[in-house]
């Protein structure tokens, strides 16, 4: 079997790629992970428009977010199960994941247990939540010879190091924010929820006037010494 | 007019995005950065397939790589001469950029000098340079808490100090290598130069292995502890 590695973007359909949206024309299985039973895959969510008029096999496994390693292992071997069992006769298939690949997604560990099924892959990047919520805000996010990090935890190892010595900081869906206000209360920030689906919502403010936000699709943007992160264009 | 600041991605023109393709199918004008006489646009490189039937106005400014404010202010000056001229009766225009808007882009310098042109703007973001080396490459650049940055500049202040922390490192147009052979020289390394394009390149191996490119469209990805980052599948 012929495997594509698929970052669909952000969640706008708009934003897929010619290279995305020329595959998901053609093949013959997409796996679309969700995080549990009762929710769908948001990234099937992104490219239904592109293959509702297809006759393709769609699986849906779910890879809770849990760090429950026995657990994890139960639903991986179940999400093998049923791609084996559904997609038997498949020369090709798509496994589609928000955002891009290769940045906190759960394409490779898919790989890894998928790997002896796969004779040939091609991973297709894609656009960045981070991408889109600058793009939306109007706003950029470093220049000239600044430092940008991404912080998907800030109680990970040398994380406060990292956010004390960057110019520019990307906290994807971003909790325990009291852990920087010190350094970075009197900041100007962005904070982007569900960006690129139909409910996206922005707000700007200084980091220590932000409210944790309660969704998982959340991304706070900080540029250090800028005077506003306010556009005045920006189209809302 | 309005105006879209557009990211076309890192070279290859599948890689541009559904809603770039039909901006710029529709749009009265583009502006191409380029930064010399001699050179064309990358940017306009990659969307001339998009264009090529189409009767639209197409500029192409330099905007030469130099720190001489007042050279540049005199390209500047003559790039808005030449857009005023040219796009007097557009409604509509488009400036591309490789990569994406918000990162390392002259849009938001291009916006400053065009603003009061500006009745309306839109910014679409693009698919980035390493998120495409790391496709092309096949490897996993940051998973579950990891910390990834940016680093433009290995001279820049406090860069030294976010290499040692973070767990990834994106390293672009990476020069003075022998400045981190000492913290990362052990490490694994992949070495992509003009990904996306036709005779792009990629090397792997240890840090301390990897030859200083000299093309200005290279990205050096290390991500520490990591065995290998040479993928068996790659496709190359």
């Amino acid at each position: 079997m012929k495997l594509y590695g698929i970052g669909v973007g952000p969640g706008d359909p708009e934003l897929l790629t010619l290279k995305a949206y020329k595959i998901l024309k053609g093949v013959d299985m997409i796996v679309a992970p969700r995080s549990s039973e009762e929710k769908r895959s948001r990234a099937l969510h992104t490219v239904e428009e592109v293959i509702k008029e297809r006759d393709c096999i769609v699986v849906e496994p779910v890879f809770p977010m849990t760090k429950d390693q026995a657990k994890l292992e139960q639903y991986w071997k179940k999400a093998r199960e049923e791609v084996v069992a559904k997609g038997n006769s498949c020369e090709t298939a798509a496994f589609i994941t928000l955002g891009d690949p290769s940045m906190y997604s759960t394409f490779y560990r898919f790989l890894e247990v998928f790997n002896d099924l796969v004779e040939e892959l091609e991973v297709i990047p894609g656009v960045t939540s981070f991408s889109a919520c600058t793009s939306t805000a109007q706003i950029p996010l470093v220049e000239g010879t600044e430092i940008v990090s991404i912080i998907p935890d800030v109680k990970a190892k040398n994380a406060m190091r990292v956010i004390e010595d960057s110019d520019s900081l990307i906290f994807l869906k971003p909790k325990d924010l009291d852990k920087i206000e010190d350094m970075l209360g009197n900041e100007k920030a962005i904070l982007c929820v569900k960006v690129g689906f139909e409910d996206q919502r922005l707000v700007s403010g200084k980091v220590s006037e932000i409210e944790e936000p309660t969704h998982y699709l959340s991304t706070l943007i900080v540029k250090k010494g800028t005077k506003s992160l306010e556009v005045k264009r920006r189209i809302l």
